[in-house]
């Protein structure tokens, strides 16, 4: 899911997205409630009517993001006590402000309110975010009203394996539409993540959605696939589109370096996005040392295009039975990649 | 003309212009000179194909640039020696090299290398000037080896009636396949800049495009028609765009105001463009305030078209015999749209 932070994939309108074949975008709750407020999204038709994207969209719960944007925060039974980012203004959000947020905006998949340990945090810490979790989940699903919404519960636990266990055994009791794997990507290593992932997709259940939050890299993203995952977001693509870092199957690149001042080939050859069978890597690098606008849009259309391709790739080598070859193949290209740049 | 200084229409892509209809682009010789090179877009197969952009675009001669943005310019017979605006480095253009420099980047039109007196001048600097633009005028048309390339010239002589009907006639006898008029837009009073259009296109003969450098604002491209205008290049639209500020049959409004907050309808209800049949006021107003990139590319969508709209309505009232009709109507819808924005 590309990421729609405050209503929009930045950088890229909705068209854009439909034309690439994006099928479900995310976007922030705790932003929205904040700018332009959820109350005016809804009076003029919801999310999907505001931004003119009729496809999926998944809004996350808030928790993430009071967690790590909001100010002097304070956490009761009840929900957490915040400063806007924006203004300093304060706020409070619990689980029935985020179910009656998340309504108002009218996403087809909405997510459980949840606390989000830090990391690292001891184990009582994270032993009472479990707690905490949990409760919330189950006045999610007690609030939630409207039952064309989806709505996916929320694992925490840290990097403390029983408490994983734990969070993923209470939740799953209360009978999610799916579950997410929540906490991930604070600064831990990959191995401890990727340790944690194993830990928890093993107790949920195999006939829902699983959603890693904010993750990641291509290769995080076949790694967590190979442990059961079904599906991420990551700000990664959009984000390093504006840095001028671009993806392809050979790697990554980066668009501002001399060598591509006078190329007149595409980003990647094998890529069909409009990007690549458009504009040179000349051009883009020109647009990109000029700092113009269109730098920004067509940099982010070739790198949600190269995102959306990977997992379509992953869902068609699965369906057709090829998935060890797949993903044997992918780190194949990667390392031809770094073995062409050493000797080019 | 919307102006692609950089080799880009600020915030659009080719592509968008396109679907609005636009028939040309002017792109400035000065910036694309200094970046990323004549030399280079000439190897990437020149500007057309290095913006992705097949229909007619016209190149300016970098005069105007070298006066308004490089620092501590000297100039000669030969030419102007300047200091980039971009890294301070010399730089010397003369006519030969502009018409090298245009040559190279391939433009429909290219336009003669000119002197352009600053506001105010007297009038020994500014005879001085119209004799170098005739000198170089001349130098340039000399120097022009690809045919398919049409070359106009431009008319100086600041605001004195005497040495623009000088320039004119200088120029004339050279016989451009065009006529611009220079010198305009540099800080003059309106009333007098109407005068100096007026008193110079007296001179230029009437079978040839009139192409007025700069200008302007939709009633200043009314009045400058009236008089016989052919072709204008403004940054109004784009710039106005990125700073909020949009066009509509009943005048300008500030996508800022609180007003548009949880206003559902587009900018315009006349419109036919793609924001004004997608989006709506609030959600044009949210991204702005959020500084989305989104904001400028719809806002720059609308002004162009409605840019584009304005002068295929003069050209069809022309047509059908109905100019002063249409220019009454034009002042009309405007006061129109005051007297509303006063009772509401």
């Amino acid at each position: 899911m590309p990421v729609g932070t405050q209503g929009s994939v930045k950088a890229v309108s909705s068209e854009d997205m439909e034309e690439m074949g994006i099928k479900i975008i995310l976007a922030n709750t705790y932003h929205l409630y904040l700018r332009p407020g959820h109350r005016i999204v809804e009076k003029l038709g919801g999310l999907h009517r505001f931004m003119n994207w009729d496809r999926p969209i998944l809004t996350d719960s808030g928790g993430f993001q009071v967690y790590s944007l909001s100010k002097l925060r304070t956490i009761s039974e009840e929900g957490v006590t915040f400063q806007s980012h924006l203004d300093g203004s304060p706020h409070f959000i619990g689980p029935k402000e985020a179910m009656v947020i998340q309504q108002a905006l009218g996403a087809d998949i909405i997510m459980s309110f949840d606390e989000c340990a830090p990391y690292p945090a001891d184990y009582e810490y994270v032993r009472n975010s479990v707690r905490l979790t949990s409760l919330w989940g189950r006045r999610c699903i007690d609030y939630k009203e409207r039952n064309h919404q989806a709505l996916f519960g929320i694992v925490q636990g840290g990097m403390y394996p029983d408490l994983r266990e734990l969070s993923a055994a209470e939740l799953t009791q209360m009978n999610f539409a799916g579950y997410a794997i929540g906490g991930l990507s604070v600064g831990e290593d990959r191995g401890i993540r990727q340790r944690v992932i194993k830990e928890t997709v093993e107790f949920l259940p195999t006939d829902k959605p699983v959603y890693l939050m904010g993750v990641g890299k291509p290769e995080d993203i076949i790694e967590a696939v190979a442990l059961g995952v079904d599906m991420f977001d990551c700000v990664l693509p959009t984000r390093n589109a504006r840095n001028g870092t671009l993806f392809t199957r050979n790697g990554q690149l980066s668009i501002k370096n001399a060598c591509h001042t006078d190329d007149d080939g595409p980003v990647d050859e094998n890529c069909h996005c409009y990007v690549c069978t458009h504009y040179s890597r000349a051009y883009l690098r020109h647009l990109f040392m000029a700092k113009e606008l269109l730098a920004y849009r067509l940099n982010t259309i070739h790198n949600l295009y190269y995102y959306d391709r990977l997992m379509e790739d992953i869902r068609r080598a699965i369906r057709e039975g090829r998935w060890d070859e797949h993903r044997q193949s992918f780190y194949a290209s990667q390392k031809q990649g770094i073995s062409d740049s050493l000797s080019g």
